[in-house]
């Protein structure tokens, strides 16, 4: 009963998720499913991005998170859309929730979402949104264990960004165990090595998100 | 339906966690329900403790994982008794699984039994598992925010560990600003800064141990 329960909830969850994707290529929207460790760069990944295609490309947020609206304040301050998700206890966000959050975003045509998905390695690689891409953040201080570990979350990912790169030269990160973990379980998504605090390597990320952005716009 | 059957998965835990916990108070056993974000630390904390009290004291681990074993063999290599569980998705532990664990680890009586659950700062807070003792550990480079985002987690600690103190002048963590949100929902719990990779503190959290675990000992 218990098994039978999930298959329906799963199934309830991917239908919706396809009506989601069909409305964001209605609409020409460009989404991406942020997901990572708590901790791990989220909302400042968002934030770069705001920054530096904020005044091209018309930019919204989801923010997903248990508790609080910080993320979400902050990004308001710049003046640009966000709704705000509160789980009260749920570990993931699910397309029912995406569906409720759109109707609260006020969005151009031609845009890129960014849905940031609650702090968490496991449960939300296996709610499908209605994205267009999945983005994992994984962070240098967490290890380069974490693909081993985390199979599913780092099979699920179009593209991996591997964040507090400024941060290696104090911590025992292994480079090439990491890249081994993560090319066992997923040989196409790109691994793009930055730091969110100091800036450094932002702008590949950058051309990645013009390059993949650009067809639907 | 599904908030029913939530409710039946929950009472069916308490019971079984309630009879862990008289089976552990039987045999002398403290325990210690470890959970953190993945990359935290939980398993270096273990290790850190095997090598400061495995000569005086009993000591066994269960390690709870999504996929691998990587942390079991780790610490078997220590000659600790160890037994992995593999949750193949499951986002944290329950009482049930602990059960069947308990039947394959050897333990001297009057042990300190770690269990680390998986790596996730949501689900774990909510299955009581008939631990003596909820740790949670926070680390410098997750953001001084996490007490404010992850409340039940930190609602729900007996003792928190504040990891990796040495990444601090290269973060921009604001110590006041943690020690606000924890104490806005834990008046409680004592709070250990130390580092697992220096060693930086670590006594502190190992008298911490003494006098927690004396008394059933």
């Amino acid at each position: 009963m218990e098994i039978k329960m999930m298959k329906n909830i799963m199934e309830a969850n991917d239908r919706l998720a396809g009506e989601n994707r069909a409305l964001f290529r209605d609409r020409g929207i460009t989404v991406i499913n942020v997901m990572a460790s708590p901790g791990s760069g989220k909302t400042s990944l968002i934030l770069h991005v705001i920054k530096s295609l904020g005044s091209e490309l018309g930019i919204g947020v989801i923010e997903g998170d248990i508790a609080s609206s910080i993320d979400a304040e902050t990004i308001d301050r710049l003046g640009i859309p966000v709704y705000q998700i509160n789980t009260g206890g749920g570990c993931h966000l699910d397309a029912k929730m995406i569906r409720t959050a759109l109707q609260g975003l006020t969005l151009r045509k031609k845009s890129l979402l960014f849905i940031e998905n609650v702090g968490n390695l496991v449960c939300p690689s296996t709610f499908d949104l209605g994205e267009t891409f999945k983005l994992v953040i994984a962070s240098v201080p967490e290890g380069h264990d974490k693909p081993f570990k985390y199979t599913s979350m780092f099979m699920a990912a179009d593209v991996i960004i591997l964040n507090k790169k400024d941060l290696l030269p104090y911590t025992d990160f292994e480079r090439e165990s990491f890249y081994k973990g993560v090319r066992a379980i997923n040989s196409k998504a790109p691994v793009l090595e930055l730091s969110c605090r100091t800036g450094e390597g932002m702008q590949t990320f950058i051309s990645w998100l013009r390059e993949h952005v650009r067809e639907e716009l």
